[in-house]
């Protein structure tokens, strides 16, 4: 009889995102006149920078004549867009960072879980709390827990929490630990990290020998030019770290699907019976074996976007969504909520008021405001208290959410 | 300090189509002037059908209007995709599968390596030999085999040779198997299997409990409207089959990528502790957290070939490919070759004439006729002495190709 990964069966049930949906839908179905506005998931709203479709329809068109028509493309991605990367995200902020090291892919959900298939079992792995569940599930369904749930927690995995305590900065773990995932701009919290504190973690990682996969999709949101946006503009990262990258949020491409991760030839690991492996060679293994490529117009697509013009147009749609944040986090600290983020990131993470749980605060949104947004305590136990809104919308819709809890909840602090 | 996966250092190097492109480079350098016709990987040529570009570029204007933008999509694929996939591909054969059951992705190589992730360690693995080499390497990765490499084969898979004297019918195992490999019209033997071959497969699945895996990536070259396209036309299946699908090869989107997966709802397995577990939860638990969807204008590109225009541009496209295999196939014939498959798939199977070695004759193609194709032993030990000879190609390309290998090795046999 065949058996199947039975980690799956540990996984606690009710995804964040599907229990929000069926709590709107239940609110729009007895509420059918209401105008809800949707600042929960973190999915754009905006059209595509124009060069960029200008880039797909011409790939398209190339895909309709024999003379032009390409089948399979490397594996790794086409070079017109791993060489632009390199440059424009890289070098041009003095990271040393090489085409052949990036690997241009659907998706940085897959990515961050397919990381793990080259990774061994036995790692201690530490993840921040709250945090992107996809890093815990894909752990729980490796095999990287040892079945227990206590608090909303799995046993095996140590958390880090970042709050109003630390300052969203999480410390560093009290236990070795062998995996450590950062994301920074923070998702869900908004917060950024100093290039400091960025030091400390890749120097932790030497010390320990241990791997950071540093998740940087939010990077285009950074305002202030001396804030890091990769990992490798840390000394020492190239022998630590794995950054990944997409174009979900800088450029819209939430639906068009494309992005990449950075494993530096530097990064080596020795194996139990004493050889010195490269991850790169391993990532390339694993790519090449179980991925064929993203798609040739995606690819032509997201290379548009370095063209002086597509750089221009994503400035735009960035700021538009800053725009949105800057409303969002003014309005909320006016009417007396704490809150963070918003600044370098398209999210805004607020201390619920009058101690209200989470979900509570989210169902009360719902019902004062027709607001949604998204419970912290689903980013894990340490978001139990706080709620994140996202920017991730039109300007007027974002003004008229904000004047709505403006009036429910003026002087809430 | 952290570990990686070290079942990968047990893959052999020098994947079979990296050997080839060095083998035709060196080649090139060497005879600069040489007009070498490529007949060795299975890429398409042709434009895709103008249905699919005109339903892309629909697309990619819906993405560059807010009124018409798309995000995230469902992460199991857009119902208008499914449901024509459900209806048309299966339904319309009688095959009972339902548009939940239909898992678009992008790519069948992904999907191919993916699903080991819901499968547990200890299963014994069964493969046919010779084998699309994806299925052997990705149960290499996954700890699948036992360490030890022998005669090309890996420790602990069980390897199930198709070869003249069976007529490409692979033997039941001897020893009982959890998981079995099956792909028809095969690849790389362009051979097709019976509905009595599939029932005596789903038959021993449904006695022994054993899942059986099945890629129909070449199912749309299948000519004899009596053969089954789909292992759901046949009884049974659907307790015990999980089935993998490709545009690729249907519709020319090798570099577009979209594929599916079926997972029926009736498939179900047993835990260690007694539980009943449905794979279709898995399944869709694993691609909801390690996916996030095919790219928009890709689907819409996938839906179009449902029309009745598309389905018509579609049959074009591979009667096109189907009248090289036919070339291919008759002229080797007739020149004295033995060779196989080439009539419900798009690939010739010869034997190497003089008792050369597969990659002997590979050389000597090269040399005698310019002509590349894929050594069969690249794909296998019970490969050993045949070669493969691709379809995929114009007409007068594949023309001139037969006539120069009839040139050089008329009356081989």
């Amino acid at each position: 009889m065949f058996r199947v990964n039975e980690n799956f069966l540990q996984l606690q049930s009710g995804y964040l995102f599907p229990e929000i949906g069926r709590r709107v839908q239940a609110f729009a179905a007895a509420n059918p006149a209401a105008d809800i506005i949707r600042m929960g998931i973190g999915d754009v709203t905006e059209p595509l920078p124009a060069k960029c479709i200008e880039a797909m329809h011409a790939a398209i068109d190339e895909l309709g004549h024999r003379e032009t028509f390409r089948g399979y493309g490397p594996e790794q991605g086409y070079a017109f867009l791993r060489e632009a990367i390199a440059e424009h995200d890289y070098q041009a902020r003095g990271a040393n960072v090489a085409a052949d090291e990036i690997f241009v892919s659907d998706g940085s959900k897959c990515d961050c879980g397919n990381i793990l298939d080259i990774l061994g079992p036995g790692n201690r792995i530490a993840v921040c709390d709250p945090v992107y569940p996809v890093y815990v599930d894909t752990n729980v369904m490796a095999g990287n827990t040892n079945g227990s749930i206590a608090a909303a927690r799995y046993g095996g995995l140590i958390y880090l929490e970042m709050d109003e305590s630390n300052g969203f900065d999480p410390p560093l773990p009290e236990q070795p630990v062998d995996v450590i995932y950062l994301c920074f701009p923070n998702n869900p919290t908004g917060t950024v990290a100093s290039r400091e504190s960025l030091q400390r973690w890749v120097d932790y990682a030497r010390d320990h020998r241990s791997l950071i996969l540093f998740d940087a999709a939010y990077e285009a949101y950074i305002s202030d030019p001396d804030l890091p946006h990769s990992i490798f503009e840390i000394e020492g990262a190239r022998e630590v770290a794995i950054e990944f990258r997409s174009f979900s949020k800088t450029a819209g491409f939430t639906g068009v699907r494309c992005a990449f991760t950075v494993v530096p030839r530097d990064l080596h690991v020795v194996t139990c019976g004493g050889e010195r492996v490269s991850l790169h060679s391993l990532w390339y293994r694993r790519h090449t074996t179980k991925f064929n490529g993203a798609s040739y117009p995606v690819q032509r697509g997201a290379a548009a976007i370095y063209t002086p013009e597509g750089r221009r147009q994503v400035r735009e749609l960035i700021s538009g969504y800053m725009q949105n944040a800057t409303t969002i986090r003014q309005g909320l600290l006016a009417a007396g909520f704490r809150c963070y983020g918003g600044v370098h990131a398209p999210y805004v993470w607020l201390k619920t008021p009058d101690g209200l749980s989470s979900w509570d605060f989210f169902d009360q949104l719902l019902q004062k405001c027709q607001v949604v947004g998204t419970p912290g305590s689903g980013f894990g136990a340490a978001g139990e208290g706080y709620f994140r809104l996202s920017a991730f919308n039109s300007r007027q819709k974002t003004a008229e959410a904000v004047a709505r809890i403006a009036a429910a909840y003026s002087a809430v602090g």
